[in-house]
C-alpha cells in the first residue's frame, strides 16, 4: 500500500496520525493511505505568500506560459502511467481516464498559448482608457494586477487531474502561488501528478504545494489577499461560503458546485435527423461518461409530452451500448462509482427518485458482487414540476425525462426550477426557439449549448468543459466562474482604476506595461 | 415633524409601530420619523421580481437609458429644494450638499449616455467569439443577460442622494428592479428623491421600491437570482457576507465598506510645486469634505520622515481655512457630523488615536454648545507601523501623518497594512516611483490616483468617485466593485457561455442582439 505524501514548504511530508484509505473501486482493495497530520498550515500559506508569490510575480506572462507548457509536457510524458493509475484508483475506463488526464494536459497547453500571446507583459489593461479632465492630460485606465496572497484549491474527487490543473493553470498564469488539495478517494492520480510537477522544476519554489489528506485548519489562517476555489457538492460550497474566517477577512471565494443540468429537445426535431441523433447520443454520453460523476452531467431531460415514450426507448437503447464492468477491460464503457460513499449516496438517490418517477431502465440494485457498480438508470417523471427532480441531485449515471408542452418559454421555466445550473443544452433547428431558450435559460446557467443540424457533425458534447469558455453557474451551481481564456485569471487579479497623467498611465506610456524587467528593477512586490 | 413613507408594491406605506427619529445635526431638533413596520418584505421582493423585472427586461438599453435621463432631470428640477433638505437633515454645507446631489444627477446622466450608445440591444456580448470546432460552424460566444431577481440596495447615511442613484443607475440600466433602503439618520433627502422618482413615472411599476426605516426580515426572503449591494461599515459588511439566507441561496453580494485610504507624498515633490500644493489641498479637502464622512476620505498621510513637520504645518494651515459652523451659513466650509451616534464614535476614535499619536490640531473636545460638531483633527504617528493607525477608522475629519523613509516599496508595504482600501493617492513627478507605487498599491486598492505637475491643473480630487471608473476595493474595503461604466452592470447580469452554430449565436446572426421586439415576441422572460 502506497503512502501519499504532501509537498509543502519545499519538501515532501509524510502525514502523521490517522489516515484515510484509498481503494480500487472495482475490486474494493485498499491501494494507498493519505494523511496531512503534522502539517503547519499557517506556514504553508505563508510559504506560498512570501516565497512562491514573489517568484511568480517576478515572471512575465510569457515566462509563466513557458512554465505551463513544461507542466503540460511533463504530464503528457507519463500519460500511459497516469491512465493506469486512474483506472486503478478512480475506476475509470480508459476513455474516461483520458477525458480527465488529457483535459489536464490540454488545459495547461491552452493557457500556455494564451499566456505566450501576452509575452513580456506583467499586468493587463482592462478595456480602453477614458478622458477624465478637460483635456486628455487627466486620464483614466483600468488594469489588472496580481494579488499578493495564496490560491487555495479544494478539488473534486471526480477529475483528479483536470480539476487540479485547470485551476492551477489560471492561477499560475496570473502569478498566484497554488496550494492544491485533491478529493481524497481518488488522490492517487493527483499525487502522482504532483510528483511530476515538483520533479519538472518548472514552478518556482513555493508556487506549487500539494496536500494529501485533509486541509486541517488551513482555512482558519486565510486572509484578505488569499483566494479559495472549490469544486464539489453544493452543500459543502454553502458551508465554505459562510466560513467565519473567510467572511471576516473577505477572502475571495469561487465555488463550482454540482447542479441539475438539463437537456431540452424542441418539438421541431424529427426522429432520425442529425439533431435528434445528437440529442440521444449526448444524453446517453452525459449520463454514462465518468459513470455520471461529472458536474456537467445531464440530470433532467425535457422532451415534448407526446414523444416521451419514443425518446425513453431511444435513450435506453443508447445506454444499453454502455457495457458496465471492469474498467481495465477494453470492451467496458462504464466503470464503477469512485467510492463506497458514492455508491451508497447514488443508491439512496435512485430510491428517492423511484418514489416519484417511473423507471425505464437501471435501478438501485447491485449489479456485480464486488465493486461500487450501479446500472445506468433512466426515469420518466409523471409531471415536469415534480419537485424532487429539480432539487435532488444523484451524482451517478442517473437522469429523469420530464414531459413538457413544447414551448421555449416553458422550457426556460422548467430549467429555472433547478435553481441554477452549470450547463443546459437545447436541441432545435428553430432559430427562434434556440434564441429564446438561450437568453431565458442564460439567467439560470453558466453555459448554454445549442445543438442543431448545422453543427451536429463537429460539436463537442455539452458535458465537456473547454478552456476558452467560462465554467460555473449561478445559484445552486455555486455562483462562480472559472476558465474562459483570460476571464479565468480575473479571480487571481485585482482590477484597479488608475487616474492620472495620460503620459504616465496609458499603455503606450507605461514603461512597465511591456517590461517586467523594469518592474522588478523598480522594486514592486 | 414629517413622517417618511415607504413606496412598496405600487403604493406609499406609512409604517406602524416603533419608529426612528431623524434630527437636524446642527440644532439637534427632531425633523422626521421613519418606520417600515407593517411592510410584507417577502411581497416587496416578489413585486420586484414578478412586476418590475419583466417590465424592465422588456425594455432595450436605449429605453432604459431614457428612463435614467428622465430621473436625472426630475432630480435636477428640484435641486435647490434638495440642497436645503441636505443642509437641514445631513448638516452638509451647500458645497457638500451639491457634491451628493449633483453626484446623483450626474451619475444618472452618465449612465443614460452609456445606455443610449447601446441603443436597441437587450443583452451584451462579452469579448470576441471563438472557433470551437474544426471549422467555424461550432462556435463560442460569451453574453451577459439580465438576472431575474430583485436588486436590494442598502445605502450609507453619508450620501443619501448619490449612493442611492449610483446603485440604481447601474441596476436599472441592466434591467434589474431595485429596492432602495437609505441610511436612516439622513433618509429625509433619499425619501424626497424617492417621491420625485415615483412622481416622474419614468420607472415601470415594480422597478423602483423604497424602504424608509429598517429592512426588517427582507434578507431572510432573498433567493439565488436576487442581489444585495451594501455601502457602509466594514463591520456590517462582514455580517451581511455571512448572513445565513444569503449564504444558503448563494445570493450575489457586493460590499463597499469604509477603509483607511492613504495619500503618499514622494520625496521628489518640492515645496511650492504644483504637485506639492495639490497634495496639501487634496489632503485637507479629503479630510474636511462632508466632515470626513466619506468612504474615500483620506485617513493616513505618508510623508518622508524629514518633512513631517513641514507637511503637518502646511496641512494644518489648509485645514484652518475650513471654517466649522452652521452649514446654512454661506461662509461655513465644514458642517457637523450627521448624527449623535457619529459624534460619539468619532470622539472615541480621536481619543484612541491620541494615545498613540501626537496631535497637530483639533481633538475630541466639543467645539459648539449644540450640534454634532467636531474640529478637523490631524495627528502625527511616531512610527508608521503604529497598529491603530492602520486598523481603526475614525469616520470624521481625522487623519494621521505617517513618517516613512521615502521609497516606493516602503509606501506599498505601509498602504497594505490597512488591509485594503477604496482609493490611494500618490504624488510624485518621478515616473518610476509612480509606476512602482501604482502596481504595488494596486493589489490593495480599488483605485490608485497619481498626482503630478502635468495633471495638477485639471485633476479632480481622489475622494471623488466617477461613473467611468470602478469604485470598491479589496479586503477591508469590502471586496466589491461598482460603477466603471458598463463594468457596473455586470453585477446585475449573468455571464453565459454560448456554444453552437455560428450562424445562430454570433452577433451578426443573433436576431435578438439588435432587437428587443423580437425578444419580447419570442416570449423570453
Amino acid at each position: 500500500m502506497k503512502t501519499l505524501a504532501s509537498y509543502v514548504q519545499g519538501r515532501w511530508h509524510i502525514g502523521s496520525g490517522a489516515s484515510a484509505t484509498l481503494y480500487n473501486p472495482t475490486t474494493e482493495e485498499p491501494l494507498a493511505s493519505a494523511s496531512s497530520g503534522g502539517i503547519d498550515f499557517r506556514a504553508v500559506l505563508e510559504h506560498a505568500r512570501s516565497v512562491g508569490g514573489p517568484a511568480l510575480r517576478a515572471m512575465t506572462f510569457g515566462q509563466r506560459a513557458e512554465m505551463l507548457d513544461r507542466l503540460s509536457k511533463a504530464i503528457h510524458a507519463h500519460r500511459d502511467e497516469l491512465i493506469e493509475i486512474s483506472i486503478q484508483n478512480a475506476g475509470t475506463t480508459r476513455g474516461d481516464a483520458k477525458f480527465d488526464i488529457d483535459g489536464a494536459i490540454g488545459t495547461l497547453a491552452a493557457y500556455a498559448r494564451t499566456g505566450a500571446e501576452l509575452g513580456a507583459k506583467s499586468f493587463l489593461y482592462d478595456g480602453p482608457g477614458v478622458q477624465l479632465g478637460r483635456t486628455a492630460r487627466f486620464w483614466g485606465e483600468h488594469v489588472l494586477v496580481p494579488r499578493l496572497g495564496a490560491a487555495v484549491h479544494v478539488n473534486a474527487f471526480n477529475f483528479p487531474a483536470w480539476n487540479m490543473m485547470e485551476k492551477a493553470a489560471c492561477a499560475l498564469l496570473a502569478g498566484a502561488p497554488v496550494i492544491e488539495k485533491p478529493g481524497t478517494p481518488t488522490a492517487l492520480l493527483a499525487w502522482r501528478i504532483a510528483e511530476l510537477v515538483v520533479a519538472s522544476g518548472a514552478v518556482p519554489e513555493g508556487g506549487y504545494q500539494f496536500i494529501a489528506g485533509s486541509v486541517g485548519d488551513l482555512l482558519d489562517h486565510m486572509t484578505s489577499q488569499d483566494s479559495l476555489a472549490f469544486t464539489g457538492s453544493s452543500h459543502t460550497a454553502a458551508k465554505l461560503r459562510g466560513h467565519g474566517q473567510l467572511v471576516k477577512h473577505n477572502v475571495r471565494v469561487n465555488l463550482e458546485a454540482d447542479s441539475l443540468n438539463a437537456a431540452v429537445l424542441a418539438p421541431d426535431v424529427e426522429a432520425g435527423s442529425d439533431t435528434f441523433n445528437l440529442f440521444v447520443a449526448n444524453v446517453a454520453l452525459d449520463m454514462a461518461q465518468k459513470t455520471g460523476q461529472k458536474c456537467t452531467a445531464v440530470r433532467r431531460v425535457l422532451v415534448p409530452r407526446e414523444r416521451v415514450d419514443e425518446l425513453a426507448a431511444e435513450i435506453q437503447a443508447a445506454l444499453a451500448a454502455y457495457k458496465v464492468g471492469d474498467p481495465a477491460d477494453a470492451t467496458t464503457r462504464m466503470g464503477p462509482l469512485a467510492s463506497a460513499d458514492q455508491l451508497r449516496d447514488v443508491r439512496a438517490g435512485i430510491e428517492r427518485l423511484a418514489k416519484s418517477a417511473r423507471s425505464v431502465c437501471g435501478g438501485a440494485a447491485p449489479i456485480r458482487d464486488k465493486g461500487y457498480f450501479v446500472a445506468p438508470t433512466l426515469f420518466v417523471a409523471p409531471d415536469a414540476r415534480t419537485s424532487v427532480v429539480h432539487t435532488d441531485e444523484v451524482f451517478g449515471p442517473v437522469a429523469t425525462i420530464l414531459p413538457y408542452a413544447g414551448s421555449a418559454r416553458e422550457a426556460v421555466e422548467l430549467v429555472g426550477l433547478g435553481g441554477g445550473s452549470l450547463v443546459t443544452s437545447v436541441y432545435s433547428n428553430d432559430v427562434a426557439f434556440l434564441e429564446t431558450a438561450a437568453l431565458g435559460i442564460g439567467a439560470w446557467s453558466g453555459r448554454v449549448w445549442l445543438g442543431s443540424d448545422k453543427m451536429a457533425e463537429q460539436a463537442l458534447a455539452p458535458g465537456m468543459v473547454l478552456p476558452q469558455m467560462i465554467h460555473g453557474g449561478p445559484g445552486r451551481a455555486g455562483g462562480g466562474e472559472e476558465l474562459g481564456a483570460l476571464r479565468g485569471l480575473a479571480f487571481y487579479l485585482q482590477r484597479v482604476a488608475l487616474q492620472g497623467f495620460k503620459g504616465v498611465i496609458a499603455p503606450e506610456s507605461f514603461a512597465l506595461a511591456n517590461s517586467a524587467q523594469t518592474r522588478q528593477g523598480a522594486g514592486a512586490p
